[in-house]
């Protein structure tokens, strides 16, 4: 099953948390186990599982990325001065593959899926398939 | 199907190989070809596959991702000072799909599944789901 | 379904676009919708999924990894003196995941498939897998 996710972001770089989209999704596919696959359709964009207790956790990631991988200076050649977002996509990946059971993604206690916005804010499109 | 597979770490910063536990489960399940998803439900840890002859390999990885991501010093503003692990886990990515044939994985030569474990040690729980 | 992909390099790094051939295994499949999954069989190799209009932005990129990850000089102990080409690798990673419908890629507008070479000229195998 196929359904098309729509994630907004506000800044240049944020993570926007949609665990409950995709979850309430995978609820109306009405499945009892297999896996949930995410995909980005964008290249200054990822997806990835991490902490969604405490945002210093997502701030602490896009501080780290900026200091290693900043947006001037570095060199770069491509003329939409948006290298380092390609490459931060890049890094952090296009898809991220969860598995659920009775209808729930089998996430850890503290897990959460974002979107990696590197280019924003722009609205951006998720494919989810459920297997 | 679904196994839960347990791997313990012993330091706080560990490449640990379990690709014989997941081989064995794939020989139990009887399953001709397809793919195993592994996934870690954990925010500080994070899977992969890379070279498991010379353990050098391993140990230059950790000390690469130490050097750029270094736990201290950074500006992190999480309490619990383990964000270097979180942006790792995240780098490495939290699952890995790797084919099977003939109820063998279809590694190469030189690949062995890793757990990489950046707040241990502890003991990590990877679902693992055969398709 | 498996196929068997190769993948020729030409330098140490470089990005090699197999966007074409994934498509034309994928046609030959025939096959409606589901995922695409495919695997590399190296361990100093990735696949990654990226703008494939400007070749700046995979220029950009390997300069960046070689900036952050040189091969000499960051006091690696693995003898083969590639520990970077096998760090590079784990970071894009081994597999990519991609859905299609009616027998087409669901791609964005921009992206393409990439193998991620770290330590060539060589041929490299990729499998891949209809799911």
């Amino acid at each position: 099953m196929f359904y098309t996710l729509r994630v907004r972001s506000h800044e240049r770089e944020e993570l926007v948390e949609f665990t409950d989209q995709v979850q309430k999704e995978l609820a109306s596919a009405n499945q009892q186990e297999g896996v949930v696959v995410l995909y980005v359709q964008h290249t200054t964009a990822g997806l990835t599982v991490n902490e969604n207790a405490d945002p210093d956790v997502p701030r602490d990631m896009l501080h780290l990325l900026r200091t290693l991988i900043p947006q001037h200076g570095m060199g770069f050649r491509h003329g939409e001065e948006n290298s380092d977002a390609h490459i931060k996509a890049t890094l952090v990946g296009s898809s991220v593959t969860i598995p659920f059971r009775e209808g729930k993604l089998l996430l850890g206690r503290w897990q959460g899926v974002f979107l990696c916005e590197f280019d924003g804010g722009r609205e951006r499109q998720v494919i989810m398939i459920v297997k």
